[in-house]
């Protein structure tokens, strides 16, 4: 049943999909101080996805109290149907960055185990932090007018089975989409059909949805210029710009362009054996331009990142622009 | 299809569901003062609900970074096996009191409209709202060692037609506490199929999952001791201990017993004219006794409301109890 779930066949989106954006943990939180977000950045992408996703005057949407005041300051006189925000359809997914690393690694929810009070009890603070950061962060975009709302996988029905996803109630997400709004998703704790819970990556939330919802594209935003040969802060590391993925789903590096065959396989080599996250990264994202949608790479806050938020580095990719493009190509 | 979904067919609960109740919104959050909890009730609450629901010691669920601290402190080699919690079923539901009042009653949410830019924008400051409190509810619930999960209705696919609920995911709620653990939900902001978007009240999220999950008992916790004949303030305001609900679902006073058929009708016609809010609460509680379940309206955080939670006064109310209780009784 959960499988049939996972497959439903779904009522197309009344308009098309344009981009699924991933939030890194790494760029909107603080790597090294446990649950603090990274507020300048999250400022500054909050903004560009505002650029890149809609146009009109900026409304509010975020009406909270705020800090130190005692009453909530919003000027609803002052919106007009004229402030009416045409959005394109974006999907936003976030990482977890430091929030909820704490406590799904002291108790091991991403092993299972829901019989065990630990697992249980960090299963329950895990989705407490990472909610958290999720409000968060729906707030910082709606304060840019962006009309972002939460959802939470784990509400949304999303369960796992061998840690790949089982069921997930993308009905909903379609429909938050057409209703004009900005569906919010992260990575959380969730049940697991095998071994009772697991940690479903917000990398995976964006496969599944990418292979059922089509974007035109997908943009990582992360804390580095992109995917390099070998770790950024070594001496002559090179960024690479454009990565090649065939019907079978190999890559290869084709910007920049391999001397000789052996370079290029000596590139896809160190690759792996050095940049850790970043082979994992890779094959998602090659999992992704496989289905024939593009990925971009690319450091969160930037004029790159923006460009690639915009849809610019589409169809030809300027020589000034940092990143790592991952298209499709025949073989 | 919406329609389908609402009454779809769910596997039984792998235990018996035996209690869900409302906290009020009333209860845990301070009426006058915007965005404010009531802490002092909310952690008594909290310490009731655990009470009634789980035995073993308590393990603080909610690992979070704590204000004005650098690192999180929760001593998970103290978690052991032995402090497994067995928790009886039961389902939390929150009211949105002081929280999303105002920004719903500002931009009209419940009336609908989607293309306005107010509506739009006050359907993502409710959210907004109405989920910081989830989530601070859902903390209150862990630090009690109560495995809280929130469950936002929205995220959970729950819709409306004309007000009712069109469509909800129960198998999410039901899977939750099979699993162990203790869904908390709340009134929110959803999508309606008619009008675009409304406001789904926490009591008829109650009734409709009391129909579909059956729960032994219901318990509405208030910030009065239950319903009167006229607004408690009044001089000689009358508690009125048990209601009964006939199969059609009208319902009559019989405790304090009628002395003639014409002070009976009396007290109904005065309960609809002058107490507001605690008619609709009468009639969703009604609505749910006709189902032979029983209701108990009680204050918030003291003897009779634990006593509720507890079902102790599930076959006998004892004389010195003071709440309503709604119960279902044959013509």
């Amino acid at each position: 049943m959960e499988k049939d779930n996972a497959q439903q066949t779904l009522t197309p989106l009344e308009k098309p999909l344009r981009c699924i954006v991933k939030l890194g943990g790494a760029a909107i939180t603080c790597k090294n101080e446990l649950e603090k977000i990274n507020e300048e950045n999250l400022k500054a992408v909050s903004i560009h996805l505002r650029e890149a996703m809609m146009s009109g005057e900026v409304v509010d949407m975020d009406w909270s109290k705020r800090p130190g005041r005692s009453d909530i300051c919003v000027n609803v006189n002052g919106i007009s149907d004229q402030s009416l925000l045409n959005s394109s359809n974006f999907i936003v997914v976030h990482g977890a960055g430091s929030f909820g690393h704490f406590q799904a690694s002291k108790s091991g929810v991403h092993k299972g185990g829901l019989d065990h009070s630990l697992v249980k009890a960090g299963f329950v603070a895990t989705r407490i932090s990472v909610t958290s950061l999720n409000l968060e962060i729906v707030r910082a975009l709606a304060r840019e007018g962006i009309p972002s709302v939460g959802l939470s996988p784990f509400s949304g029905g999303w369960t796992t089975l061998q840690r790949n996803v089982a069921s997930a109630d993308i009905a909903t997400v379609a429909k938050t989409i057409d209703r004009g709004f900005i569906p919010v998703l992260h990575g959380d704790a969730v049940l697991d059909h095998s071994q009772g819970c697991t940690i479903l990556s917000g990398d995976v939330i964006i496969r599944h949805m990418a292979e059922l919802l089509k974007p035109e594209y997908v943009v990582f935003l992360t804390d580095v210029f992109g995917v390099y040969d070998r770790p950024p802060s070594e001496p002559g590391a090179t960024l690479l710009k454009e990565i090649a993925v065939d019907e079978e789903g190999s890559w290869h590096v084709v910007n920049p362009a391999p001397k000789t065959m052996n370079e290029k396989v000596e590139i896809t080599v160190a690759a792996h054996d050095t940049t850790g996250g970043m082979v994992t990264k890779i094959s998602e994202a090659a999992a992704i331009a496989k289905l024939g949608i593009d990925v971009y790479i690319v450091k969160a806050a930037t004029d790159h990142s923006l460009k690639a938020l915009k849809g610019e580095v589409k169809g030809n990719i300027p020589d000034d622009w940092l990143g790592t493009a991952i298209r499709f190509m025949r073989k």
